[in-house]
């Protein structure tokens, strides 16, 4: 399996840098994110990547589409636009959805999922037109209150196969379905539909942090079996990349050339035990 | 719906002390734990309960069935029959089980899942014929590596399925399912086949605190919609009590009776607003 480096894992550079660490470590691809994007602008973005060679995996992210208020979520939806102009102009077709929790103050967590739903089918038409997939990210139950009310890959199909698979699709982040106990049927499904349209490596450690966003462990660190994963995604027909995406405050303060060498080392390391 | 105090609320209080709490608040039931039992002894504990004349919901917890090796597995099973003998002499058919994470140094999660069907059906035996029901208890994902594989109401009962309902339930505690975009239909599954022994509350609070484990908050504090939680439940046939079990090092810092007071008024509150 090829890696990509999501630049999150690597906070602390822009764009270039990041581009520049991936080149000179031999990683073939680099997912991105919009506020390094926004600081230089889509040109410049997609001028440095196009000159990097590198292929870009992902675009995070789109979403937050759960606000109570039809003014509230008209502007989520003209973000989400931008969001899809930013993936089309920097080359990639991916647009990561992490889709919003409890609006404030509500407590009503199924008008909370119907929203996305409707969120989601107000942004197709537009994505469409500009050749831009949306992925939608399960993420952890544990954010489900504050930052995604989808909460399971089988949650995120049964929004994405509203429409058609060239459409919207899912993403398989490792640390957020790893301990789902219908992991295998969810991922089967989502590849016998052409569903999967990113697989994402990072590693569940405990005990988490004092901020829990921040607690994502580099591959081999923690208690999930990649082997496992990967060889379920392979099953399911993915034939992309892992891309290594890590949120943790320790490995945004280190060396960034260190921390691609580690990524690139576990990725290894993974194939090397696996055949994958 | 009745209200039960589990005593793990007050954890600072010896049996007797929450006991006299309950009865002080005009509580009619509690939930006990096995330490505040042992170091008493079943007796003395079994005399305390029935001279307050409250009902015992339940006993925490045996479990942690995942052992690696077959001699810890035999203790746990030791352990467990212990269990469902201070359950019994207590006074409770119902003991909770916490299944335990991944065994030390695996990553293998199919397995230690494994394992827990083979340790339920272990003790099957031994607990029918004491008159004790084993209570699966699903904890939230968050907790899946290091303290239960068994993530959500659905998985607990495909294990709980493999025996008469008469001897192997599920537990629903609203901190640990709330999330779960298949509730309603496993609430509604356990109460078709009467497999609901316990009904828990207390509430999701972010951000969550270092220790993960003492994050959850009163009835009220939080994000969870107890008014839907107590419908599904009550829709499936459950008739017993809401028992309020919250973990968090401030509310056991707090004084006793202040705490089972305000329990008790934010039980009243959630009844009066649901008509539950």
């Amino acid at each position: 399996m090829k890696l990509s480096l999501n630049q999150a894992t690597v906070k602390r550079l822009t764009l270039a840098e990041a581009a520049e660490g991936c080149v000179r470590a031999g990683i073939p691809a680099i997912g991105l994110w919009r506020d390094r994007v926004q600081e230089i602008g889509i040109e410049a973005a997609a001028k440095i990547v196009r000159a990097s060679g590198l292929e870009v995996t992902s675009l995070c992210r789109g979403g937050f589409m759960t606000a109570a208020s039809a003014a509230d979520r008209a502007a989520a939806l003209a973000d989400n636009k931008q969001a899809v102009l930013e993936a089309a102009g920097v080359g990639t077709d991916v647009l990561i959805l992490v889709v919003g929790g409890l609006p404030s103050g509500s407590k009503d967590l199924p008008a909370a999922r119907g929203a996305v739903a409707e969120g989601v089918a107000d942004l197709v038409p537009f994505a469409a037109e500009h050749g831009v997939k949306l992925a939608i990210e399960p993420l952890h139950p544990m954010f489900c209150a504050d930052r995604a009310v989808v909460s399971t890959l089988g949650q995120a199909l049964d929004i994405a196969e509203a429409f058609p698979a060239e459409q919207v699709g899912v993403v398989v982040d490792t640390y957020h379905v790893w301990w789902d106990p219908q992991l295998e049927a969810s991922i089967a499904r989502a590849g016998k539909g052409n569903r999967i349209l990113s697989y994402q490596e990072c590693d569940w450690v405990v005990p988490l942090p004092a901020d829990m966003l921040l607690g994502r462990g580099h591959v081999g660190d923690g208690h999930i079996d990649f082997a496992r994963m990967r060889s379920l995604v392979t099953a399911a027909g993915w034939t992309g990349y892992a891309e290594v995406e890590i949120f943790n405050q320790e490995i945004w303060d280190a060396d960034g050339d260190r921390t691609i060498a580690t990524v690139r080392s576990r990725h290894e390391a993974v194939s090397a035990a696996s055949g994958l």
